[in-house]
């Protein structure tokens, strides 16, 4: 019995960050697994290169023997429902459980993208929700994915990009829009004094419960 | 550190009842206790008697020295803002939590109510969380609160409400709008084919998610 | 015969404003009386006080046995649905009266609020009423209860929050969030231009029309 | 001072029907006046009838002398934006103040039409209002405008399409979108149980209200 | 067989401008012939002067014997849903025109409008269309219809505003609020990298598409 | 210069159809050709299958060296956005186009559905269009995908159900939510008196439209 947490794109060091986010999940009980697909790109920034992962996704997961769960990690939840036609086990998305996470921590969740070409892309995603009027804004940092890796560029982006979600346009809890930003979750929690939520926490949380509650989007026989 | 779970109303049924359905979740190691509110109705049917809980619900929750975060246990979730003015320690609503946890299972959810006068409640309830796009319909079993100890009479209601949600409605998940139903969630999926949300049992699974994770609505001092 | 309006906090000051208030509308020959919540806190700022004031509340307004229809006279309308469960005489939020009574004002209203604190509870409010693609912005003026007694604080602040919504946020009709800014409400026109809504108003010009064609929420007997 | 009605189609028996519905309202001491639109159809049946009694209305509200406020009496609201550039007065239409009014009835509201091609026609001012997510379901009686005139044709649809509107589509509070149905209004209530808001009266009413709080669209010069 | 172009004001101008930007869908092979509505203002600012166009319209659509379809060539329709219901042939508005099409180019779309007084129309409009989710904003130049004549003063405000859509509201395409701005779009495209919808040219290429397809609002006979 | 309509399906039979279906629009002048993706299933069924023919239809795409626009046939518009992202040329897709289509035909538009299973991708769809409150119903005629070929089966329960969403939800046109339904859109038409929108003629008409206009989703180069 595992969970698997699946990173869409081939940074080892992005399955490293999702690893350690995740690791205060494990005293639950439940072995957790995080894989990189090696046929996925560095880093997704576009719609294609988002749906050109999705067919590696499906096999890697279905090789997965002994998972109970899974856990697409890429926000923007690529194949998605692609995996939950494929097998009765829990799939979760990030982004799905970030922001219906986000809906019990604050009225107006605000979106912190890394690119601003991903923002229709998440729109489009939160009108699928339906949960455009909870949306203060989306916001991007404008930093590339590389640029993600230098900690001083990176943490300072987001705490200013978080404070105008606050202050401009009323966010009072903030979503982190990508799989690789958990080590800056508590500082910018203390920078803005709002809650943050980590996409890849928010998932592996949600998929353990349905797992061990054994709650499924399918019940009957596949 | 233990997760308090209180059932505001002075069922000591209800409350065996949310221990059991919780029960499951109690391997992910953190102590869970289920509380009755002595000055709770025997059963909440109206606004004004779950409004009416609220001051005993607080006075119960300060008491709970070694609480480390809080289920109210009653689907219209009495007190859940007022809860979280008064504590940092993660709260969480089982209406609350059971829609935010339906909307990961199926595209348009359907809540089994116990009475239609509750309807009205939970629609401003959908409202105020901005979900409304996203249910199928909130439909009554027009059992009293009573009739629900007759297991063979309140089965059968729910059965036949949740598969004219199903067919009629077009919901393909379930929600049970009380706290109380928790004993038939598999024989609901089993006859209807459709993932069945018990609240309390999304609660404490989205509660013990958020204490490991140290999420909470409010990250600054008190 | 007398319509009964609650203030729900201890502040006769508020009520005497209220008073004032709605004096214009006595000539409609229905006798209006205003009443100060002797349990209620000096001020409500945050959901947990609000909600307290629904126990005192309720029995005051059992209390008025000449009470021919109730105003609740809190931005917020703590208790009006409990309220409507006990009497099948109109009753009248304010919130959700000086909300009606702006969307046949301007296309979009914009909302003054006393404190930031304040506007997610009126979120959750304006979508339970449904009203959230006609509200431009609802934005504080971070002044304290206490500096609304200061007039000219009150009237600058007022009018910049007023003139931002207008200008940056598109409001067409503003509403003053709180039941304690009734004198302001001509300069506060005179000032932006725009209709203001003062919402103590809104709520006994709409009772009395309720009272006047015996319309209420329930038309079987209690 | 004098508040105008304006019937927009040519009849006087609809006239006559607006001016007994609203004499309730005559105790609050503004004398109101019903108007005829000589101009108008019989009847208002197509958005191009309605269009075109939009000049012929601007002319005839524009020559009265004593008015202090208006109301178009027509459940469409033809000319209700054209009638506020022309004028600084209190402008009211009776859909529109139906709408606002049953808002704080009942959570959802169902609308009687008298017939099926009057509905796209609602829907579009229901979606121009913000309202839709508060419409249970709008239904056509599918009677000719002649058989109002049939009070027990006319009561009996009513009464069946009230019902359906309740026990099928949710509706917590009817609207009877037509100006000529007010002389039904306590039989329906007493058949369903529900309260009826019948337009011309909610508009009056709140019109009543407008003026005696100086409350317009527009508070500065014309 | 004709696709008739009805500008709804008495400027040649204007009319001339629009039968510039329908140009190059001559080559589809219908005729389309541009009109001026000669009783028309010369600029529509207000809903009372866009309501008052609709009568002379209908006359004037019904005058031209050839046609096989109409476009309504005034930001804001006036008359759209009346023509329709005088006519089984298609009805094309530009404003719907221009949103429909917009919605297929850019997640949010951006409106340009003329006038400040214009905007509360249009908000009325995108309520009815039901699209206010996919609205970034709708923002006013404040030059009137007069400036329009000065390119350079015209051009410059544009740009303004179409890069204050995109980088502040995060509109991905833009809509001309008005009949009267084809010759802009180009330069409007250079400058903002974005997507320019002319409503003219959006409404002409759907018209053609529905008279090519025999697509009408009604198929049954009139 | 040519319009290439890609049916992500491999059924030949279905692209013959379309071809048919998008005859009408040859006399525009722009040659259109319609592929078949060897790659793809018999028909599409589920997410899974959509998603995977992304990649293939992309690479068959991008080897269409004369296109000039492109229509991706398969209600569900899959990899909509990724061919978007791919190239600057104008990509319609057949769901989003017929949607926008439909919206200028009827206030409310109900949709054809070929199987139950359908219906929630067709749901995130158009809540990630922003159209829900347009939407009447969604509704299939649980038929195979095979079944379609048999005439008299299709078309009368495509009646069947067209009278349903009219008759019941309220539609006023027809979506049909397949591309191979093309040839019962006359007699669909004509049994239920309601316009009838086949969704590969209206992304044809559109993406003609936008060939001539010089109408693309980005403006700047690739």
């Amino acid at each position: 019995m595992t969970l698997v947490i699946i990173n869409p794109n081939s940074s080892q060091t992005v399955t490293d960050g999702i690893d350690a986010a995740v690791d205060p999940l494990r005293r639950f009980g439940t072995p957790i697994r995080c894989l990189t697909l090696p046929d996925g790109p560095l880093g997704i920034e576009s719609q294609r290169q988002a749906d050109l992962t999705i067919a590696p996704m499906l096999t890697l997961a279905a090789a997965q023997s002994d998972a109970t769960g899974y856990v697409i990690a890429c926000f923007g939840d690529p194949g998605l429902h692609a995996l939950r036609d494929q097998t009765n086990l829990p799939v979760v998305g990030i982004q799905e459980a970030a922001v219906m996470t986000a809906l019990t921590l604050g009225q107006r969740f605000g979106v912190i993208a890394i690119m601003p070409a991903s923002i229709p892309r998440h729109l489009r995603a939160f009108g699928a929700m339906g949960v455009l009027n909870r949306l203060a804004a989306d916001r991007a940092l404008d930093l590339g994915v590389a640029d993600l890796s230098d900690p001083d560029k990176s943490l300072s982006a987001m705490v200013a990009i978080g404070k105008r979600l606050r202050d401009d346009d009323g966010a009072n809890v903030l979503i982190m829009g990508c799989a690789g930003m958990a080590q800056y979750r508590d500082m910018l929690e203390a920078e803005t004094g709002l809650p943050v939520v980590e996409p890849c926490q928010a998932a592996g949380a949600m998929a353990l419960g349905h797992i061990a509650l054994n709650q499924s989007h399918r019940k009957g026989p596949k």
